[in-house]
């Protein structure tokens, strides 16, 4: 179900080995150039305003950028081991595709060029309703029994934990979120096939098992130092919002909390004894940045979701009995799984009729309250 | 040394044994009365507006009041019952009264009366440069913890410690104030010489014998329970800012930050675990009131004290040598104390001569950085 030309899903497929994710070149670059011209133009060799006549504006560091991109042309993988990647279950997801969660927009020239994206739910439907919850590596006991249960709090109530992979806050996060059946989104600052930390390879599994694994990162890429602070721009930008759970005073793991304040995303903090030094980043956050004293998942919802939209039940029956739906609109509504939720293509399937006609009945049967979106797409209603 | 008419003095006294602290009614007579007025209306036995033809406009509840007012006139203590609290050491404050701390009366109507006053420290000086410290009585280790480090470090750096004498987080933050050596203010809901909680009596000793002790109630009165929530209003309008170190939610140890917020005086709180429902209330006045999250002193004097004042040491030398000086401004400076501090009339009495010339001294000896000012009065500046 991809919406964007095969050309072009190749063109930033390949330029995703030359280029690191973030960088402001290649942003600028695709305001005014598609993605295959300005490979064409990294591989022709010439200068590169010659070969990007179209470039209005003067582009900092162009020619630079031009030959990093093209000292890396060596790893520009064969069509044939993108396609065993994706035949390993990661997708690739461009701006344009359906699965494109559009509020990576808000990142302007570093917008990330695509995505890796491995796992059962849908990117995009997940991050509507989702809070990043992030935090220390070495996290302490507390903060670890925190994020924990803040996350299955937040699943329970239907919103989506994304965090970043790494250990103490963000395992804790998405394992409070998948104890608790709910969606959990990985945001790794390595290739997906690489998965780092090592450690977490079972995690990341249950995780693409139940929720999504993400990356800007070629699937073989390693790690690297720069590269986990480039990434959490992405975190606080996929998000409602973003809550750090235990921060050192001036530790890496503040860095998301920057992102989300520069991107004007609701900042939220959790406090904790002030006699211990990894709660002393959320205080300061909260103190001098505004962040919000969050305690739990209601006062994060309540930031994120000022309508209180997702704080409990808001159940209502359907408007009209099953028995008065068309079939077609009926076989769609039998496809339409309970809980977990489909994708409108996978629904489509089941109900054996083209996607636009599942998505037409989707939107009635929403309409009369039989179904509704849920972070994998969409579910019935529990009452209905 | 009073500024205030004996008579007045009586009559306010008088008043306070018939009136309840905080008693509207009262404080609206006295805009347009003086008490010697009053108390003669309350014990002529007329109609208040036939007794009182000086009062402007109308008072609501007043003829209820002088109801109450009368039914107590069996309460009036002898001339020689208050000379007996005043020779046990403890003095009468009043409105006009070189103790008297002016930032009481923002409080309008609702205007301690007079302040029974008992200790070595002068009251209106230590509240010059003074924090509350208040919270649960039914403290954790860790809010007692804090709140006697706080207090420690706060009095350390010549910020008083102002709080209720109450067990819990007063007790700590009186304390830390009294274990670092500093000035604390212990401001109870019942008559000094009652001592309520009467467990604290030794405390309530340190206290006056390196602070003081504060009432607005007759010295043998004993508590009630609306008579904490008034007396709250009074350690509110005391100090510069308000630090609630734990509090459940709903609690009563709130009362005190409503009051400072209220009063849009700074207010604080000290964050602690989200597990502990004894850091519920900070942190729900942290995100609901606009609190500011505080970890330790440096914050407070930071919030209090914006310009920076007490933070840190701020020596230099005296203008001039002591040999420069004429003779009775020298021997000022000889009766001023290196360190404790003491009042103008402690020092004239020292120094051998009238209260006018030793405030004119210490005024120039503070001007040519000889002695400053200090919560218990003056003292030498160290690097003088």
């Amino acid at each position: 179900m991809s919406a964007v030309a095969g050309s072009e899903r190749r063109a930033r497929a390949v330029l995703s080995f030359l280029a690191e994710p973030g960088e402001a070149a290649l942003g600028a670059l695709l305001k005014s150039c598609g993605p295959g011209e300005i490979l064409d133009a990294v591989l022709s060799g010439k200068e590169p305003r010659a070969a990007l006549p179209a470039v209005g504006r003067d582009v900092p560091g162009l020619a630079s950028a031009f030959g990093r991109w093209r000292a890396r042309a060596g790893r520009i993988p064969s069509p044939a081991r993108l396609e065993a990647w994706e035949r390993r279950g990661m997708r690739l997801v461009c701006p344009g595709d359906p699965e494109w969660p559009t509020q990576l927009d808000v990142l302007g020239d570093a917008r990330p060029l695509m995505l890796w994206v491995q796992g059962s739910a849908d990117l995009r439907f997940a991050c509507l309703r989702s809070v990043s919850v992030v935090g220390a590596r070495a996290a302490t006991g507390y903060g670890q029994h925190v994020a924990t249960e803040m996350a299955a709090a937040l699943a329970e109530r239907g919103w989506a934990v994304i965090s970043g992979g790494a250990y103490g806050i963000d395992s804790s996060a998405h394992r409070g979120a998948l104890g608790a059946d709910g969606v959990t989104v990985a945001v790794l600052a390595s290739g997906l096939s690489y998965g780092y930390p090592q450690g977490h390879h079972e995690l990341f599994a249950a995780i693409a098992g139940q929720g999504v694994m993400v990356s800007e990162w070629p699937p073989d890429r390693a790690p690297t130092r720069p590269g986990f602070l480039v990434r959490n721009r992405v975190i606080a930008a996929l998000s409602g919002g973003t809550v750090v759970v235990e921060a050192a005073l001036r530790s890496g793991a503040l860095s998301t909390a920057r992102h989300a304040r520069d991107l004007c995303r609701p900042l939220m903090a959790v406090p904790g004894p002030v006699t211990s030094d990894l709660s002393a980043g959320c205080h300061e956050i909260i103190r001098e940045w505004g962040a919000v004293c969050v305690t739990g998942a209601r006062d994060i919802i309540e930031v994120v979701s000022p309508s209180g939209e997702g704080l409990g039940p808001r159940r209502r029956g359907p408007a009209c009995p099953r028995d008065s739906l068309d079939p077609v609109t009926r076989a769609v509504l039998e496809a339409v799984p309970a809980r977990t939720g489909s994708g409108p293509a996978a629904v489509a399937v089941t109900a054996g009729v083209d996607l636009n006609t599942a998505i037409g009945c989707l939107g009635a049967l929403a309409a009369a309250g039989f179904v509704e979106r849920c972070v994998r797409g969409w579910r019935l209603r529990k009452d209905a």
